[in-house]
């Protein structure tokens, strides 16, 4: 039984983010990461300052039941990446044995089989900004695996900081667009406790997300969106 | 050739509610309504305090690309209730020859064969705190018409203003489980013009029925969203 390296288990709570945004949901997250983004917003999954817990995919449903008790009927897992961890397999087939929906988010550098068995899969490939370089072959597997499944979903998220990194999610749409696509502003404010500043300043970025899809052709068939748990509650870890 | 009554056309702009939020979009808002929601946000679509203008189907197209050009794959159709208005099926039609995606959302009260060609169609049943009643037969009827289309959505989206209206949900969401559904926080200070006090008050409505929603049972397998477009520009109209 292969283990699962986790940083945090908690919830429920709202996905703030991306195609199931507002869903009510618990969240797994995992430790470990084979990119290093210079905005990363969860390097303590990779940065050593956190450490996590090796754990069993019964231990983790067991802890998802103490703390989500019958509040719950979706999971999300997220990283790090999710991705390079073979023993989740195991944790969605647990799950969906009790009814419970999966929903989980990768960069998509790495597959695994589990992929698709997953509800609701996004992808999310790293803009210029991060530092990342994206393996194009790579990407065009990964989402043709998941594509055309039934009853299960697959969505494209870019995160943009610039017009570099607009361009390149203008790319990564014109390259896949029968897929759903989702722009969203990152948060280069992560370490604040300011909360009133952070949410005047992430809706300004909003805004100017917004702005910059409203112009651009390119960008015609997107929905742009923030982050609603950051609007909630700043930089809080655990929410 | 039915005319149709139009009190706004604009955009490209962000749908900042329901199953497409974030979606960039142009928008149509059609006059008049059979129903008067106690809180009713739009209520200048059937107060006689704004005159539509009566326009057929090509009118309302050739405005649409004058005002949106070459940056839209996308018309909302909004009201009022659009469902009123058998011009709108011919609207419709021109812009699906044009591989425009449309999305409407109506309360379900009257039923246009329109419809069934809308890609995402939201139903927004009325909770107690409006005034209104549910014609629950009916929406069994309207939601059956719905379901099942090839490539076309359907969801459910109740607004909430308090715990009455949130019971009502959970009854709406367990009398159809299978379709996807939102809860909304409503706008009570649709009237002010002060954006930063708004701002504050929306996020506090909304993180009170994200409090609510996480903590019931009966709203398990639900999404719980803001509107998008208020917390962005306030009350202004047209955006
Ligand atoms: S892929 Fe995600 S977790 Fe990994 S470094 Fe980048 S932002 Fe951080
Ligand atoms: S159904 Fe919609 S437009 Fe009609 S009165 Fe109610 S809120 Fe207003």
């Amino acid at each position: 039984m292969k283990k699962v390296p986790l940083l945090e288990i908690f919830g429920p709570t709202i996905q703030g983010e991306g195609m199931v945004i507002g869903q009510k949901t618990m969240f797994l997250r995992t430790g470990g990461c084979d990119y290093r983004c210079s905005w990363c917003d969860s390097a303590f999954t990779w940065d050593g300052s956190q450490k996590p817990d090796l754990m069993e995919a019964q231990e983790i449903v067991t802890q998802l039941e103490a703390k989500g008790g019958s509040l719950f009927s979706h999971v999300t897992i997220s990283g790090g990446n999710p991705a390079l961890h073979d023993g989740l397999g195991e944790v969605v087939r647990l799950l969906q044995e009790k009814g419970i929906q999966t929903a989980v988010e990768t960069q998509g550098s790495f597959w695994k089989e589990w992929m698709t068995d997953i509800d609701e899969v996004t992808i999310s490939p790293k803009p210029p900004s991060s530092g990342m370089q994206t393996n194009w072959e790579q990407l065009d597997t990964y989402i043709h695996r998941l594509k055309g499944r039934q009853k299960k979903q697959v969505s494209l998220k870019v995160v943009i900081f610039d017009e570099t990194d607009l361009s390149y999610a203008a790319e990564v749409h014109e390259r896949y667009p029968e897929v759903e696509m989702f722009l969203q502003t990152g948060n280069d404010e992560w370490s604040t406790a300011e909360n009133q500043w952070l949410l005047t300043h992430l809706l300004n970025r909003y805004e100017w997300l917004v702005e910059q899809a409203l112009h651009s052709e390119r960008l015609n068939d997107v929905k742009v969106l923030p982050q609603l748990h950051t609007l909630l509650w700043g930089n809080k870890q655990g929410v």
